[in-house]
């Protein structure tokens, strides 16, 4: 085996030491269709999981709107097409669509040849309802495998979100090419702190908006000292609720206060960072046996 | 697939600019026994359901009166037969008993027969024991099918509460007709934050009544600035605990100490929003292969 | 069925309006051999419940020298067998020793025969090792049958505690004769908020000494308001801890702060309660078809 | 049965009057890969698991060195030969290398045979990546059989730290001879407060650092103050995360300002108990049907 070399630092644009994105994954049903199809008699289940376009999104809209940023919103084709209105208003609010799947399907639980059709199906329904052709993509469950960063590539994209391994973005080697990789992590998913549906998802945790926020910024906060990249992933049937969304828009009030951090959609870091000629990182496969 | 359209916020009574609703779910043994028929020989934990009933509801009934309050009180025909002395108390005391089905049953996993007989069976017991016939409905778990609104409708219904994909009131379309919807949310819940009992429910997680009253105030100062109804759904069985109804108490008195939000039962919200001849909303089944 | 009757609150000894015991379980190897025998095998898990007598209850016990209270311990009979000393040390310091099954069976799992075995086992072993016949019963994992109240008065009991139907000790009947019950609750045992052993017990959440003082601290002053009775149970190999114990004793002063609450073992409660002459209190096993 | 008699307190170096280390697991992919094989296949959990060796370790090592402290370092063979230089740089940097098993594997649930594989493989990939023969073990999930340590003084180690009945350092009898043992505990671990990856491990609560920190602090102090032993165990791809690392330095700033306390690496603890030729603790296996 050859050692995988850790992701180093870079350099952020003109008077920025570190860079943070707040990200929207628009999963609605898909989450839980995917995993669970007879979920859809479950009229409020179902209910749950379109609060997210019908009622979180807005809300979301308008607060990126007051703070006057731009972000990045994961759709799955599934939202798309039943949602197109919504996905319409994101796209005119000038936010990024990237992709997320169709039905939300793990790649890392699917063949290639499955995961050619998540992505083909995935992106033909972005540019037909939002008229976008995503350069971004994030694993449902960010559970990518180990061919998606070749299937990426080859179908155009220019970064994926789905890795854990680093604090700073990096590109990743796909043969003699590479993927700008922008690392996440589940601390900073707000799944985990207020997901819950019986039989579903959780176990009946649900955390104070108060108590997350707290956590969020303590990592913001030591992920900028250490000049890496903070991405939140929020989903708006979550944090779309009112006290969980004015959390989030008292937290990017306290990150956009801080005029070293670079707070932008997950594209255009992307850009940046394909603009700095990095070196690709390779990450091995672990040999079960060596 | 027509896309669904969200929810609105609604005028409400002069002088009010929100509304909250203080709910009551008396499962009691009914709950446990529906998806666990032999629970009945555990002794102990048929306690553990009966507190509510016995010892809960007489404790929330003298908060509610010292605060000078209606609620509604959702109540399986089951606990009605059991406790038919606790059910005529609480209508003695003025407020709305509503539909939780017979035994708790959730009507997502019943053919639509079934679920007549869970109405009727209700209905009935409710008639017979509280002299009452509910104009509202929660489903057990919260877990409406598709059929149930049709079904409410058809059997004289006024309102369900068991929606969660708006912050707003509203008509619901059954046909050319319609049912108020109550909007609750999983967040605003006193299991998820209170319940255990061993291989029945929870993880052994169980969270401080100032954590619970922290989560609950912050949600619904944001609903309440929002426009909102906010419907707290509380069990005896676990919130009629003296330090959890001591702190319901400190909550409904911050909440009653806002002149703009109205304080009412469910049913008289309902009437409300009847009176406001809505458009009924047209809610779609997900088609997993659109 | 004949409707239950809620326990009323009672009169306390002169200058009391209210009463706490601080119990403790010494379960030991017994409850997690009961349902998984060849944990035996596992040293390490092993050495974890050993703590409790080895470890936790020494230091326990010197916390209640310090605060000069006596105190309730229920010990299974394989705990006596296994750490006779450790049981001789509790008696030699005044603390009143309890029934606690004899491998830590769950009575409602079991066959009245079966049950007998438990009983008698338990007598013995306790007669054995530490010379005292326990009046008082509490049910592992507080899970009786509906038998059980019937065997532990044959088997001369004078209380019973495992059940959580009520704030206030009852009389409970059993044919024409009773016992007394001194009831508890889920939220005031330390187990759902400190044990952790993989695949065996909890889900990896383990509390702060702080949150959990604060939701007892809580209940405990609401019980007292109520005249009812508070009744800790801790778990040495968990409560036996350094900091848990010493949140323990900050919480012991708090309580003992207050000269009108009466600490007591539960066996000098129960003989209080039995000398009121309650009227006994039916329970009724619901039935499924009512 | 023999009664097990419990770990006194034992004298310190000179000037101190407690012990405390901070050590880690270095897991990386074998805590996975040992219980679930096929997780080779799921990219994203594969570099959550990587973040450990690549990006925690170097961040663990610059906070130990800012604070002038050595530590000990339990390192899986298959960790080692993964991450050779990874491994070194600790070497360098003067911290003790331990055993970890080859793959993560648990002794309790292998047969003696099995066992003595995990810890050949252990030994000689230490010894060929990092240069250095173990003294110390540290049992995967901290699950010993009651063969361990009989194996461990055969393979010439000093000191195991995988049992949790006592506060103090102990010899621990093995046949006429005796390993060092010392002790550990669930509470003093950061798995069970920040791990979680989908149906692998956790049930999703991820906890702030400050909760975590005001828990180890409280348990550090109490422990001190009883004169035992605290040892804190970390997992660089869960510590190591910039938050927790923060945390985790104020922490260790905190215990290195009391003067009394030994902050010491595990092995040269080991060697101090040792040297006090304390007499050799017999535990002895329960006997299920004593």
């Amino acid at each position: 085996m050859t050692e995988v070399v850790p992701a180093k630092p870079i350099s952020w644009p003109v008077g920025k030491t570190s860079a943070a994105s707040f990200s929207f994954d628009i999963d609605a049903e898909s989450a839980i269709l995917n995993f669970k199809p007879n979920a859809v008699d479950q009229m409020s289940t179902m209910s749950h999981q379109s609060y997210g376009p019908l009622t979180g999104v807005p809300r979301i809209l308008d607060i990126l709107e007051a703070n006057q940023i731009k972000s990045t919103f994961f759709v799955p084709g599934y939202t798309a097409r039943r949602y197109p209105r919504v996905i319409k208003n994101i796209v005119a609010a000038g936010h990024e669509i990237a992709h997320h799947g169709d039905m939300h399907e793990q790649p890392a639980h699917a063949t290639p040849e499955e995961e050619i059709g998540f992505i083909e199906r995935g992106i033909e329904s972005l540019e037909k309802v939002a008229g976008v052709t995503p350069i971004g993509y994030r694993a449902p469950m960010w559970e990518l495998s180990w061919h998606t960063p070749e299937l990426l590539s080859k179908y155009g994209f220019l970064y994926d979100s789905s890795l854990m391994d680093a604090d700073h973005p990096y590109e990743l080697a796909v043969g003699n090419k590479s993927i700008v990789e922008l690392p996440i992590q589940w601390a900073l998913d707000d799944w985990e702190q207020y997901a819950f549906l019986p039989d579903i998802t959780g176990v009946g945790l649900i955390e104070s908006p108060n108590k997350v926020r707290e956590m969020w910024q303590l990592e913001y906060e030591a992920l900028a000292k250490a000049g890496g990249i903070f991405i939140l992933t929020n989903h708006p049937f979550l944090s779309g609720r009112p006290s969980r969304a004015q959390s989030l828009d008292i937290f990017i009030k306290a990150v956009l206060a801080d005029p070293k951090v670079w707070v932008a959609p997950l594209g255009e870091i992307a850009k940046h960072v394909r603009s700095l000629n990095l070196e690709p990182r390779v990450l091995t496969k672990p040999n079960l046996n060596a």
